[in-house]
């Protein structure tokens, strides 16, 4: 009902929208740092001039979601108030406040023959986000897109269709205003799920990377389907190893946080591995502290004698996300065994170790291949704002080009420019 | 005749090669720098000590092709003697000769609360290089993977069967003796063609990454079946524009050299781009001094004046990566025109402007969206020896993760370590 096409008609308007943000890209590629700026600034006005429009149109959207029986944490997610707008436009300004990677020199050397060779900072070209039902990921992904050069198409999920696009207008406005052409932040306007297969097919090469943001499910379609790269997480099994040598006061504060600081996000711990040589002096108390904060906790089987009365683990629970207040447990032997344990298990995201010993540290940094590695700090740092890049587009476990949290600058590529004198090669 | 498996086991094979691969990847990414070097010099001196043998198998390959009716540059290619044994082996040298990238840091950065976050260099896993003729790819890609902790599958072309399998045993007998996984640098045993298919379908997720060696079909076929990422490129169909603020004897030398130093490579011009204002200039000295070095030269409608008796271009030769002495010319107005035909022909490997206006390079550098662009020096410098890299194993031109010449870093990816002292987030 919501939908402005026939279904018919998708893959012709969804061709036409990637030509379209090809020629947009061209454009936002050599935009001035300073006229980029002046868009985004002109995008907060407007999200907050707009912003009963917004409101009325984010109102429609809950109501309709009630009507389909939904309810909870999707209805959080999905609404917004006052303060919400506020915080979109804020987020809009924090983005025009960042430094413009575009053009950035990231190595220059020169050559004996007197080439000097300079790799610099370019836009990827055109990005496609596919969301689910915040309609501020409409804001955020399309200025921080905007910000590297980059045009972006949006396809948010149809529960929050209505608010993405009065978010959409007020976008557009601002880009009008800078002189940035419109297409630079397009949204899908069909909620036609056809769409989201003509994206991951690439757009006949009008789309350089997929983002998706939302649940495990979402994601798998688009890392099974993509036919073009794609900056994911499927799922955040965090791990914490505790070490013999660890500080038990460190360990408690560490532990607690990094599970129930927000049980819900990718760097939540799921699995903490306790060093079997100190299972004495760490297992009763990290247990009861995470229960004093009310954890679940689930304990394999040979760890049974520190934590009496509690439900046992099975085998499925070290491939549990839980992003809940529940925790598995287990012992290990040494560093060693941690490593071997998350080597298994790891979805790649974010592991930490509580040490005091240098060597095990070492090991753990050496040895596993996660994309954010902790000493003695909770795995709920990992997050782009809390690396100081700004804003984050989501947090990618490939090893292809981004890694970690995605911001402004995994957003780009780069090319060589060569400055001679007229050489020739022999 | 030359296969060690039966076709219907290709799938098995295949899958078995995979998971050896990413078993020995990981053994590869914790190898110390001195244990790679050792390999990589035992590999060189294996190649040397085995190199009757490698010669008598490069004589079969080269006799049957002989007998297939292959002729020219292909057994050119195919061909190796006492020479190209020891060129081997010394590129192998080489390689161990460059820095270890792994675990080196590329930015570190401390936070507000304490943290200090550093992001290092990983080996990215597993590659596959499928190519075609040149036996020596087989020791250069090997090498080249080893050196940056990756383990490699090695597909080469049937023709080349015997010699690339003789190579291989050098190659495993260094690994060995530097105790290192065999299964480190594996070559498929079949050249049945469905071997290539499990490849580009990334062995159930034990390839991280394809490279081809090859040519355009070879690369067209990889870049549109891969399931996986693929550095490569289809083709080099490089520009050089001469403004008219250049030089001429500058101009001619570099002409001259981009197009016919070696005509058979990626980063030869093929297209050359005259300011119009100063086609009297530039136009018959240029196209003259090509004919001198035996280059057929294809001239646009309107410039006709200046090149009276030669073939005229058409529209299909601005698409055309001649690979031989052959170039079109054309006409364009000033560094606009330039622009514009670049950045509808480009094939965004590598083009070069030759001008002493300032304006005009920043512009030419700014606004063209190739991997490589050089000011005042040739094409032909597009090589990742000439940038000062070491061996290359491609080029490529996509703008995921690398772009232009993939040397021993461009086979890296990295991960972020966060070091604290007991930091929680609130």
């Amino acid at each position: 009902m919501l939908d402005q096409v026939q279904n018919d008609d998708v893959t012709a308007v969804m061709r036409e929208i990637g030509k379209r943000a090809r020629a947009a890209a061209h454009a936002l590629a050599i935009a001035p740092t300073a006229v980029k700026n002046r868009a985004l600034h002109a995008m907060a006005n407007a999200i907050e001039a707009d912003s009963d429009d917004i409101l009325a149109a984010n109102r429609k959207d809950v109501a309709a979601a009630r009507e389909n029986g939904i309810s909870g944490a999707f209805i959080n997610r999905l609404e917004l108030d006052a303060a919400g707008i506020a915080a979109i436009a804020e987020g809009i300004r924090a983005i025009a406040a960042l430094d413009d990677p575009i053009g950035d020199t990231i190595a220059e050397w020169d050559r004996p023959n007197g080439l000097t060779i300079s790799r610099v900072r370019t836009p990827l070209g055109v990005i496609g986000v596919i969301y689910e039902s915040r309609p501020n990921v409409t804001a955020d992904a399309g200025a921080l897109c905007l910000k590297a050069g980059n045009a972006v198409i949006l396809r948010g999920g149809s529960d929050s269709a209505r608010s993405a696009r009065a978010i959409h207008t007020a976008l557009k406005a601002g880009l009008a205003e800078a002189g940035l052409p419109e297409d630079a932040i397009q949204i899908v306007p069909t909620t036609d799920r056809a769409a989201v297969g003509e994206m991951l097919a690439g757009l006949s090469g009008n789309i350089d990377v997929i983002v998706p943001r939302g649940g495990k499910s979402l994601v798998a379609r688009v890392q099974s389907e993509a036919r073009v790269p794609v900056f994911a997480h499927l799922e955040g099994l965090c791990h914490i190893y505790v070490d013999k040598s660890a500080d038990l006061d460190m360990a408690r504060a560490i532990v607690v946080n990094a599970k129930m600081r927000r049980t819900g996000i990718c760097g939540a711990a799921e699995t903490l591995l306790i060093d079997r040589a100190a299972a004495e002096k760490f297992a009763t108390p990290l247990i009861e502290a995470l229960e004093d904060k009310g954890c679940l906790v689930r304990v394999d089987h040979d760890m049974i004698d520190y934590a009496r009365g509690r439900d046992e683990a099975d085998d499925t629970d070290w491939t549990t996300e839980y992003l809940d207040a529940i925790i598995s447990v287990k012992l290990v032997d040494g560093i060693s065994g941690a490593i071997e344990h998350i080597g298994k298990y790891s979805s790649h995201h974010t592991e930490a170790v509580i040490a005091e010993d240098h060597e095990v540290v070492a090991r753990f940094f050496n040895e596993i291949d996660s994309a954010i590695l902790l000493h003695n700090a909770s795995t709920q740092f990992a997050d782009g704002g809390e690396f100081g890049m700004g804003a984050e587009i989501g947090i990618a476990t490939g090893k292809m080009h981004a890694r970690g949290p995605v911001g402004v600058e995994q957003l780009t590529s780069f090319k060589y420019l060569v400055r001679g004198t007229g050489q020739t090669r022999t």
